[in-house]
């Protein structure tokens, strides 16, 4: 009945009158039931509100006063985004029965453009870690194979689209939260500038380099989804100014011209051997797309005090007033922040906005870069569980690729590239200047249309 | 031969070739050569290279070339503005031989619009503190009487303009060091709005808080060189990207339908008589020349932490390496900030950000502030030498006024408003809303016009 799950298929229908919104949030919210219970995707599942909402949405429509191609689709929200009287535990206990008064700036900009919140996301706990095997609502497994990791922070919302479960799903991304998932489970997952999305209302892990972005299972449902979400917020300082371009129209713009700097080194170090082929599968791939594909070498920062400081400042009076309310993990990793003192994070800050303005620097020889996402496919959970110390490595390995795009706050996008052995989905990065997500789309999804990767869906 | 010193009517004297960039620098040199041994306002005077920029900005006059209001006007900075193969010195024995490669963003600015460099102004060390008794370079006088202070810590730009022996200077305000001196020596002081102007190549204090701007003898000159230095730097990102608006063409903006609020309460206590007199007076002049005077009631952020920490990240290495190299007291004041930890200082920084939201609110009631801008005028040198526990407790009453607006971010302008009996300067204080330099411009010109106080000039 419902054809492919993607907003710009479901969209056109919806607004031909072929399929209604209050359809289409009927059969998320079956997917929902039939498939959750195997994913652990969903903390909160909000039907009755959801379906209240697409039936205005389909009155609307009705009524000839369509807003736009988000009308009447169904979104969920990582569940550290504040929804109006729909709990926001952002994963973990302390939170368990938190009720925001008010939805994050985000949620109303996609209720205004027409959009159904069907639910709230699992989460690693307070998005500070990338396996989502650490939350109070339990571990969350991968749709293409449940013995496997999603990746993380932003788990349930890339499990949640992977599976069909949701069109999109809001996440967030500090280091890699939102690429990270979306390359260990097939879907499309896009970090945009720093200052472009509005996260106000949404739980803070690190504000210098926390961002807030969709994950999708085309390039395109992600240019519409952004689009609903980017600009400018006067009531969030860490917003900038800047235009926001046509991200739709940019999809039909020529990719030939385009520049690409593959970023090796770092990027390319100790790839397991699947990751290593599929890249230079890609890199051939995108070789006939544009005009020029060149090797890029570059600094890399890697330092973490930055975030470790941010998140301790945040949690400082939780985490000593009731510490038992946190999951041991989580409280050991923000009382890494615990010891630094004001004038090395202020050292920090700045080294960040140099780093910034340096890496804008390179775009004057290439128009966007690319990399691995990861540089290992999703692990297996049983692995990664084999004892307190094998963890956190393989975290940070996950998010090795991902991480500097946060430091230089430049737009950066996971999209499927291909699958190992097993079946595990494998992810490319590409990012560009900053305020120029419409690049990073155009190459996206000039590589997407090239390619079948996309196509390919879990067997939930 | 030179008539009044300002920036305007020179300008236009210099335009239609009536004197010459040569003859207006030779008779600054001049004027410098005479009162400064009396008031130690330069640490360093640059009259050869002042003399051939003069002789070159001649040359383009006479070529019909003319740059604009500042070419061939002979400009001082306060010592801590970078110069390329000029001592910068910051008023530290540590910078005693410190020789920048290159000059700060404005004055690349100032020598474009054609201004004339001649020299580098004293300043309390490090700028850090508001009497300028603290300086490597030895204390400043006041040209109004000089046995009290200049205020700080742009006192050596303050006594430079008010004694006449500069048109204009620039100096820098992170709590007062701009409107402070300018209202303790009788002249006009412009802090922009937070981001307004370049810091870059500009010797922080606390980059959160920093503010450079012009001190000169009129609003219009003031207006002319805010003009020439505001406006974005991609490479500082602390400025933004907000359009200048036509500060000169504001003053002939009508000031009748502005509504003004007095900020009472922390901004009126314990104000000296003849301060008190002159606000009253003040007020009741702006009354006539307003639509609106109305009393405004707000919470008042007095916190330091923030100032402390950054100042303390700028100096840890070197304290720590050379404490021998600075004044004691400038090193204890720097000290207290040695403690403060990364978490407190990121809840000091978020809520600085929330002030700075929160204000904003303020002019939906009124379109301007005003206050005195000091509670107390120039304190005698020998008051303030009695005994080590003085000088700290009588600059923070100096700075009372002054620093609110610091951390609110807003433009904030001191213009002469009265004397004391005793024949020293006051000022008032007028803030406007966040990138409105313009509407501050337009009031205090019209309360310019409509007094005298500018036109007294000092005996010096």
């Amino acid at each position: 009945m419902i054809g492919t799950f993607t907003i710009s298929d479901i969209g056109l229908r919806l607004r031909r009158g072929e399929i209604s919104p209050v359809e289409i949030t009927r059969e998320c919210l079956s997917r929902i039931e039939k498939q959750n219970p195997a994913l652990n995707a969903f903390i909160t599942v909000t039907g009755d509100p959801a379906l209240r909402d697409a039936a205005m949405a389909e009155a609307e429509i009705l009524n000839g006063q369509w807003r736009g191609p988000l009308h009447g689709i169904p979104i969920a929200l990582k569940d550290l985004i504040d929804t109006a009287g729909v709990w926001t535990t952002a994963g973990s206990e302390l939170f368990e029965r938190r009720l925001p008064g008010e939805d994050a700036e985000i949620v109303r900009r996609l209720r205004e453009a027409g959009a159904i919140i069907v639910g709230k996301n699992n989460l690693h706990e307070f998005a500070y870690g990338a396996s989502s095997l650490i939350s109070y609502f339990g571990e969350i497994y991968n749709p293409w194979d449940p013995g496997h990791i999603t990746g993380g922070s932003s788990g349930g919302s890339a499990a949640a689209v992977a599976a069909g479960m949701v069109c999109a799903a809001i996440g967030t991304d500090t280091a890699g939260s939102i690429r990270e998932p979306a390359s260990l489970c097939g879907c499309v997952g896009i970090k945009p500038t720093y200052g472009r999305v509005s996260s106000r209302g949404v739980f803070p892990l690190s504000a210098s380099l926390d961002h807030v972005g969709p994950l999708t299972t085309s390039v395109k449902d992600a240019a519409i989804v952004l689009q609903a979400i980017a600009g400018y917020d006067q009531q969030d300082t860490t917003t900038a100014d800047v235009a926001v371009a046509d991200y739709v129209g940019a999809l039909r713009e020529d990719a030939r011209p385009l520049r690409v700097g593959v970023l090796r080194d770092h990027f390319f170090a100790e790839l397991d051997p699947d990751v290593a082929s599929a890249m230079e599968h890609a890199l051939l791939g995108i070789g006939t797309l544009v005009a020029e594909v060149k090797e890029i070498r570059l600094e890399v920062p890697t330092d973490r005090a930055l975030q470790a400081a941010e998140s301790y400042a945040v949690h400082a009076e939780n985490i000593n007033q009731t510490p038992e309310f946190y999951q041991p993990e989580t409280l050991r990793r923000i009382r890494t922040g615990e010891k630094v003192s004001a004038a090395e994070y202020i050292v920090k800050r700045r080294e960040l906005e140099q780093e910034r303005c340096r890496i804008a620097r390179i775009f004057a020889e290439v128009d966007l870069l690319v990399t691995p996402t990861t540089p290992i496919p999703a692990p297996a959970i049983a692995d990664l569980k084999k004892n307190p110390e094998t963890l956190r490595p393989a975290e940070l390995t996950l998010l090795r690729n991902t991480r500097p795009f946060n430091v230089w706050g430049l737009p950066a996008i996971s999209i499927p590239c291909g699958f190992t052995q097993n079946g595990l989905p494998l992810g490319l990065q590409i990012a560009g200047p900053h305020w120029r997500e419409d690049l990073v789309f155009r190459l996206a999804y000039a590589y997407e249309q090239a390619t079948a990767w996309h196509k390919r869906r879990t067997g939930v």
